[in-house]
């Protein structure tokens, strides 16, 4: 039996106690420890559950690759166009790109991911083939979640419907939707193919949705409608969401207690050059709020990595958390939000969950979160997988 | 005669050369070392010049004193009125607080300062009092400029402009003012003082303007008309000035041509959580632009910390400044912006320039700014202060 005891650690900065690790998960909190088994120190480290990452896109970061010099244009499809010609280009190779960002995200105490992966007419599921490689190579370091993903449109591009079956047949978990009027020109076409796999596959569904204010809530409005005709309740993910942090005030309400109702979970980056979700207001009306780190380092901007701790700080930014109590919840969003929208059974600090967990430097959880210091320790499965910041394993 | 020359450096991210340093200047670059002087190894380091800190509150930095458990309440005279309290509560020691910050900024790249001191009825100039020590003690690690500020208000609270007078003739350098409607309930009689004692002590001019939209407006045209009338083009600050973020965008278009005809100059902390100046645009007018901490770890909020590179950071998200060239300009905001703001002379790269010089880890120019990494090294006024993160000097 595989066992291990930290002691001295302190549970979301509480009290300090040991916890002991049996089988890759949390046995028990307490003194005792049995003969034989092996025991770690924690020096007073606050203890927090594996952090989880519910937004990116490991296929096409450049991490690694030298820096990219960015002069891409300034609209939406000019980032969408560069990003597919880079791709040949550059030799944006996805499996070990997704590697790369696995182990970095590993080694900042991110145990779960789940990362959008293109499908198009061009790359095909060559990306889907080699993040599911990074998936199966890095499974004992992090959970990889799969979305498919058609980044180029599905409608407008005959033929990625058909490759978007495929990704899911080869082992994506989740269906992927994007911007239904801005992209496919078509927000019914578009929902109802995604609808229809997510149906037809059995899985859940994430769409992004950039589309802003009264367009966005229009295409919000016809997810919802999807989501409660096909009884898909708590299956359901917006990514972005900016519309919710349109002007009008009534109407944001009346989305508000739509998404609650169809129990849609919303993900937010923290945006701040764009109106965005207000976490605290949805959190309040009992929705799910996850938050992720979209793009890393890739043809999009320079400015993202995947530190959850940090996106958890520009969570508090956006939304004004100043009060301790608020930090906590701007973290919630990188941790039990996430495993929320996730669906991750057995996750958090109980005995019996799952023994992914992450060791902080910090007086308390607040402080912790706010200065973001290199990891002390990062454990999944009941094992040891990165110290002081640095993982055990090394990325291509 | 004091000398140094670093080899292997690549000023702005260019070509590698020598810079050679003599008397606290920039003598010339390129190989030109003459016998036995010192020389360092840059190692292919990035070159700029220091980093400009142009807006914190040093005096009330709770760096150093343990954890504070923020549960103020939600509104500004909340946050106003307990920090006065708790400076007392907590023993907030102005000499002390401000050598910590001093000490960390020095060792994040920044050589130039510009800090709003607390000046009210109940500390009266102990604040300013404790910095200027702090200035003297530091005066060979970072520049220090003291900005006497009626955080609490000045006609609320009689017996506080004496105290501004004070603070001028103890050697603050600038005169201060903040929310003339919003705290003294007098937009006139508030920047008739404030303006009065600009004029009557020869100094310029720094108001903190969080007033919104429309009444932020009103109180920018008052400052605007008397920066004109009493001939104080480019000796005056306007800091925030959320409303030029305002939704009115023929309003902002006349108020960024006022401002620019005025020479008045903007610092922005890129604050996520509300409206705020459109930096690239204001930058396109002509008008100088410049960026801040604000409080740093202090009764306000947990997140500020005194890294400039992490604020043009925040510059580059909050403006969705993406480009390599966008980025330069986000951190511009950092260096130049703040060093015009300043009016600092013979600040830059060029020979000549004082050698207030940081050395950065990166590969460009932007990756070094969005990497964030630990200084490589810190010169200030021809003198290595900092190494790899660490001030040479510890802090109290
Ligand atoms: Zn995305
Ligand atoms: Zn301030």
């Amino acid at each position: 039996m595989n066992s291990l005891t930290i002691r001295n650690v302190r549970p979301m900065g509480g009290e300090a106690t040991s916890v002991i690790l049996r089988d890759g998960r949390i046995a028990a909190f307490g003194d005792e420890v049995r003969e034989g088994e092996e025991i770690l120190d924690g020096a007073g480290a606050i203890l927090i559950p594996g952090l989880v990452e519910a937004h990116t896109h490991m296929d096409k970061t450049l991490l690694g690759m030298g820096w990219y010099r960015n002069e891409v244009g300034p609209r939406l499809i000019d980032k969408i166009d560069n990003e597919r010609m880079q791709r040949r280009v550059l030799g944006i190779d996805p499996a070990r790109q997704s590697a790369r960002q696995a182990v970095l995200a590993a080694s900042l105490g991110t145990t779960h991911i789940r990362t959008h992966v293109d499908v198009d007419t061009e790359v095909g599921v060559a990306g889907i083939e080699g993040v599911l490689e990074t998936r199966e190579h890095y499974r004992d370091m992090v959970d990889i979640e799969l979305v498919a993903f058609p980044q180029s449109g599905m409608l407008i591009r005959p033929g990625t419907v058909e490759l978007m079956e495929r990704a899911l047949q080869l082992g994506a978990q989740v269906v992927g939707g994007l911007d239904p009027a801005g992209i496919d020109r078509d927000p019914k076409g578009h929902l109802d193919v995604v609808f229809g796999l997510a149906e037809k596959y059995g899985v859940p569904v994430d769409i992004h949705l950039h589309e802003p204010a009264e367009l966005g809530a229009f295409s919000m409005e016809l997810i919802i409608e999807r989501t409660k005709a096909l009884g898909l309740q708590g299956k359901v993910t917006i990514s972005h969401a900016f519309c919710l942090g349109m002007t009008d005030q009534d109407y944001v309400a009346t989305l508000i207690d739509a998404l609650a109702q169809a129990q849609i979970h919303i993900l937010t980056t923290a945006p701040s050059s764009r109106p965005a979700p207000a976490v605290k207001r949805l959190m309040e009306a009992g929705i799910v709020v996850a938050a992720g780190s979209d793009g890393v380092r890739d043809t999009w901007g320079p400015y993202n990595n995947p530190d959850m701790l940090e996106r958890a700080v520009l969570v508090g930014l956006r939304n004004n958390l100043r009060r301790d109590d608020e930090v906590a919840l701007a973290l919630d969003t990188s941790t039990y939000g996430g495993a929320r929208m996730m669906g991750l059974v057995d996750y958090g600090l109980d005995p019996g969950c799952r023994a992914d967990l992450v060791l902080l430097d910090g007086e308390t959880l607040a402080e912790a979160v706010v200065d973001r210091r290199p990891r002390r320790m990062v454990i999944k499965s009941g094992k040891v997988i990165a110290r002081d910041g640095t993982a055990l394993i090394a990325a291509p």
